[in-house]
């Protein structure tokens, strides 16, 4: 096991009927900006019960961040924030409407142009504004963790940031709230989650036994419950279970003295800056290739993940690495999230500005070893056609 | 899956030489009052390495406290904190060193007569001086939880308190801290740990295979390095491994939103008021007993500890479930702590006494049914001569 440091602040009310807790969660004198997404959260009744909860205390709403929340409706949120003197922002929605609400937060009391925080990865960010989040998509684990990710649409750039300053101060988990989801957005959740486990799992052995029967835990319990949270959207158990594996597949525990990837999630974003696509579809695209691409640096945890994940205990190493990725594509595909560039209008004539804007963000020495190239990328593209 | 709230924001600092991370873990302008048990954290060089990590802090030492910290101890420190104005608190030690402080650090700056925060169990705990600690040997997870253990020597008494003021702000984990320790010491920690799990995981499904497969993932993990752990004491990765496994078996994690029994627990903490004996001896004497007489309530999640802890496939559900408390056992008696009473020279007519001071505090109604009751333990100290 590596060093490491852990910290999560981040207070969890979970299960139906916890909406109600806000009053005691929120200060009794906040004056209060509600961030959603779309109209769903008001059509579903979650926006006038989240109103109810909130009892009398000052407050007004901010809808219409998107999916990959743009810095340009962000900031269309901070000048809200600062002309009204919000002094506490809650999230009611999904990964991109946390992520939005951290962003909003730190750059409401950021000095100078807030997209410095973008590039400078958050580290030059010293205070936030208190928030906290209402989840209705078991997906990113922004929820219980201190990083987002904002793109900026005029310039097709999507970029991280973290800061323990962003941590929300609690999450609000109804699984009930996850009833009415669109299958997409569902089945994008369990794949989202699932790489999320796989970039701190699937590396080098490094001694660390937990952390890997945690990641495989988690991993069974995805492959488990994925397709029947599809088949059966109002299945109570599924739901809080899927809720609770997405919270914790990336809240900092399971990737805490273990190397981590991240070349997938790296590679993907320039895809969702550049065509659009949905997080989790480009998730779904890149990690088979990456993983058989990677396969002779990563065969010993590529073992590992076949047997006890997938139950693989037939063949040669080769053979066990190539059926587990096999059974990942399977998995994806399963659920209704397709794997490849074709199936998303995509072809090889995308490749190369893909790894131009690659490039140009830096992503040049990707992954646990930093040897994912562009070259690798390039090579990972095509065999994704 | 149970509701549940969840929130633990202690922050850990893991590894070989985060001791000198005290520098910025402690406020630079902190009065600090050291908290010890034993010479051995002397000895070993441990308290100077913190004492220079701490810089020019003023600091002062307090030594003494036991395993199984009093009250009696415990309230001289307070003495010391609220006549010298000390405003910070670092535990150096076990989970007995971490529990005084717990308690030091509410007591403190609790109004009236301390000893009602543990006859309230910690609710009327309003604030507490802040602390961090050193964690010395791997085994009650109180670096990580809001959880202490007191015993009144004068009462006989030994009872639990919890508060969430009492979270440590940090802990350090070095392992390389656990070399020295005697092996009884490193065996009572694997037992302790195993028992932590085994409470919040051997009761009855509850919907909740993530918490199932964590639970499993460190008893698997435990059966593996315990033994190593005594045979090596200085093999960095077991005793690394030790460390972050005794953290999660009590940071809140494994217990949320599933039931817990505490039952075993309970009886022991009785056997350790009445006799001495060591906690983590206690539970090696009564846990197995205890899991066969109740057999039956807890068949289902036996047959599945049988099957996933112990790769017990054979036989009936009867068998799986007998062989499970059977290697339980062995494994107890493998780390060298022995799991009869007559191994501590007690014998029949010691039970009796120690019923009557079960119901003195009030401990009639146990485990995860509450049906755990005074005729039930007795039947559980018969089966354990």
């Amino acid at each position: 096991m590596n060093n490491f440091d852990f910290y999560n602040p981040t207070r969890i009310a979970f299960g139906e009927g916890k909406i109600a807790a806000l009053d005691t969660l929120v200060p009794a004198n906040a004056n209060v900006l509600i961030l959603f997404g779309g109209e769903s959260a008001r059509r579903t009744g979650t926006l006038t019960e989240v109103e109810a909860a909130l009892g009398d205390r000052r407050v007004q709403l901010f809808g219409g961040i998107e999916p990959n929340p743009s810095f340009e409706t962000l900031m269309e949120a901070v000048s809200v924030v600062q002309r009204d003197g919000i002094d506490y922002l809650l999230a009611v929605g999904g990964g991109s409407v946390i992520d939005g609400t951290k962003f909003v937060a730190a750059a409401s009391l950021f000095e100078g142009d807030a997209w410095n925080i973008l590039l400078k990865g958050g580290s030059n960010i010293h205070r936030a504004l208190p928030f906290g989040s209402v989840l209705t998509l078991p997906a990113t684990g922004s929820e219980m963790n201190k990083g987002a990710v904002v793109t900026r649409k005029s310039l097709h750039a999507k970029l991280p940031f973290h800061s323990e300053h962003v941590f929300p101060q609690f999450s609000v988990l109804d699984p009930t709230k996850s009833y009415t989801l669109p299958p997409r957005q569902v089945a994008n959740g369990v794949v989202d989650a699932f790489v999320h486990i796989v970039e701190q799992y699937l590396t080098y052995p490094a001694d660390a036994p937990v952390q890997d029967r945690f990641a495989e835990g988690l991993l069974q319990t995805l492959i488990e419950i994925g397709p029947q949270a599809l088949a059966e959207p109002e299945h109570y158990q599924v739901r809080a279970n899927l809720m609770w594996v997405a919270t914790l597949a990336l809240n900092g525990l399971i990737g805490s003295g273990v190397p981590q990837d991240w070349a997938t999630h790296m590679l993907g974003h320039e895809l969702t800056a550049l065509h659009g696509l949905d997080h989790a579809q480009t998730l779904a695209i890149v990690l088979p290739t990456m993983l058989a691409e990677r396969k002779e640096a990563k065969r010993d945890k590529l073992v590992q993940y076949a047997q006890r994940v997938w139950a693989i205990n037939e063949g040669s190493d080769e053979q066990k690495a190539d059926l587990a990725i096999e059974k990942t594509r399977d998995f994806f595909e399963g659920l209704g999230v397709k794997t490849r560039l074709a199936d998303y209008q995509l072809a090889a004539e995308h490749i190369e500005p893909l790894i131009d804007s690659l490039e140009a963000h830096g992503m040049t020495a990707l992954g646990e070893h930093n040897d994912v190239t562009p070259e690798v990328c390039r090579r990972v593209l095509h065999a994704s056609l």
